[in-house]
């Protein structure tokens, strides 16, 4: 691996790593807590994931971009902001990572390693949730202001853990390590396809609605 | 349509869908999972809320104000931070956004996409509330600091969820979309013009409050 | 009234009658829909609190200062930040808008007006809290840096919510205003002396404490 | 003591203090409130903590680096960026300090000063945790961008508390108070020695990761 790519791939996989650790680790924790109650578990989980995300993409963004997405990788690649032959090692660092992050939730959780969830997870409603949810985040990656993009992708992806029916995964990467976790976070093999499908098609819906909407401001904010 | 409207009237119309899809979504979602506890199906409704017009008027400021609510761009043009000729396309962009944005959150729970609310609001408690909640909403758009309308309309709305008797709908758009879904965050269409009325009544009273209070610092913040 | 005052005394009853409608309002709400579990309703009246605080704090501060605390204005008259004449007249207002903040909260929510809280609150363990809260608030309000002082009082009394046995009121004018609803946010009157010797304690030890800490930086942030 | 060393450690004495009185005092109030929904209890002892951390890093940052915490004051001794001779009085002020916090949440709760906790803590999976949240929030200080610590440490801890199996001490000062502490936030102190060593270990992890991911952005944020 060349130098100039040592590190970004490093950044993309590390973060994918601990995004999905927190991901998978507060759904863990939050269902053990919850005492039944799904909406206090969601809650419990939404803040870890917005607290994390956050967190990541501010001191990770700098180095790669802080994309910890396949999706977000190919649509800024679309659009020249990521140079295509980048596009293949991201997506495998991110996938890489998001593996390697299951993993040390279970651990940490002191649950089996390798795992394989068993809830289902589809229907048109969910298909067209997270076409909506992958729209949406790849829209607020293209428009978020100059050093807002952790913020607002993390309150971004707070609000659609809610609004949409699928609670908003909106990450094929996401998608591969939830697989490999029997847990709330969970979801079942044969259920990712569908998912990551929706997701590839709303982060491509992104692009010319970003462009309908304007480099430039016409009205001052 | 002209050029230098299509742009604004895109954002008003796509950001006010996309709130209604979030209130709504987020409605039925935290009605589905709260297992009866009101309080918890709030909070989550909050947070939802708050986070999803975060990011909304973060990315579509820039482009069309953010007002996504006819009770904002009536106070704005009665100020003249709107041209009067905007004032009428934009409200019938946000109306039809905020249908829209019903229909999307209904298709997304997989839920009949046309519904009529059957939940009653008003009183003279709850129309207070209103008058309450729209004058303080356009109190915070017309005094926020540059930049800074985003973070404070959220958390001004995320307070007023609770501290209004209403649970502060504060604009007519989103009367009219949540008029329009029988779920969680529905109002009855009867009860739908007594909140209007004093929707727009806080909001008017708001100017002569805000030119009181004075356009120039008197003591550093 | 003369000009100079007219605009931060109508600043500061307008802010405290606001922070006590949304402290007693988000407490009835909460209360209502909590269904008996204490701590949904602390978390919400906390959340409601904060971002109350946060709006409120933004957006009249660079009018009178925001302080809607007579214990922040005497410690700011007594290192110099507030002129001495100012001090009554802000007392003044901050004491009548916590009054009328009640009565708008319960005007909104139908109960009665002039109500008398039940709510006995004290003991050695609150007023210790009491004089926490307040030197801590102050101690925030003296050394928040510039433009951050919203942000920061907010997430300080959110936290302090919780951490203080007495549930940080650590202000003299919401003791008053609270004094007046028997509601959740309630303190009966027999309480609040206890209270306002208390935060005034606090709010004076938060001076030297400071000047210990120096005011200029020892080492980067 | 000298003078330039007497502001930083009161700094660190004071912040590690209201610290732990943050942690131990919301978590005592949270499982009195929260009916047996430990889940309930950790997200409002999360969400005090998360409040608690940003306001004492933004206000004592300036004064001493707002570290509260030896495994991050060894971690910046090891880089250079604490004089070696401050490292031992730092720890001895946040050792302190986390004593006489744990002490001030007890007597605000009017609960005995002196205890000791019997809630034992430990094996691979919370000595793992242990280790990550130790590295990531090291991580977190040293990437941190000029001005944002406060903001992103608090969020870190806040999602740290859900996402680690051991809900996240990282921090040897914090292990000390929390072991005099028979509450909710407690520690066996049979257990401390193997949180104190996995922290330590996570901390010292981190300056490599840091070197590896490099000091300079080789992509734009």
């Amino acid at each position: 691996m060349n130098g100039p790519l040592r590190r970004p791939l490093l950044a993309e996989g590390l973060g994918t790593a601990l995004l999905l650790a927190v991901v998978i680790g507060s759904g863990v924790m939050a269902e053990r807590l919850a005492g039944g109650n799904a909406a206090i578990a969601l809650l419990a989980n939404t803040a870890a994931t917005a607290g994390g995300l956050f967190v990541l993409i501010a001191i990770l963004g700098p180095v790669s971009g802080a994309h910890f997405n396949p999706a977000v990788s190919l649509a800024l690649a679309l659009r020249g902001s990521l140079p295509w032959p980048r596009l293949a090692p991201y997506v495998a660092a991110q996938l890489g990572g998001a593996v390697l992050g299951a993993w040390l939730a279970h651990a940490m959780f002191e649950l089996p390693l390798l795992q394989w969830a068993s809830r289902v997870r589809g229907g048109t409603g969910q298909w067209l949730a997270e076409g909506v949810a992958s729209l949406g985040l790849v829209l607020v990656v293209l428009r978020a202001p100059a050093g807002r993009a952790a913020g607002l992708v993390a309150a971004y992806i707070g609000a659609a853990y809610w609004f949409t029916a699928s609670t908003s995964f909106a990450n094929p990467a996401a998608a591969i390590g939830r697989m490999m976790s029997d847990s709330f976070a969970g979801i079942a093999p044969a259920s990712v396809p569908g998912f990551v499908a929706a997701q590839l098609a709303g982060a491509l819906l992104a692009l010319p609605l970003h462009r309908a909407l304007g480099a430039l401001p016409d009205t001052p904010p």
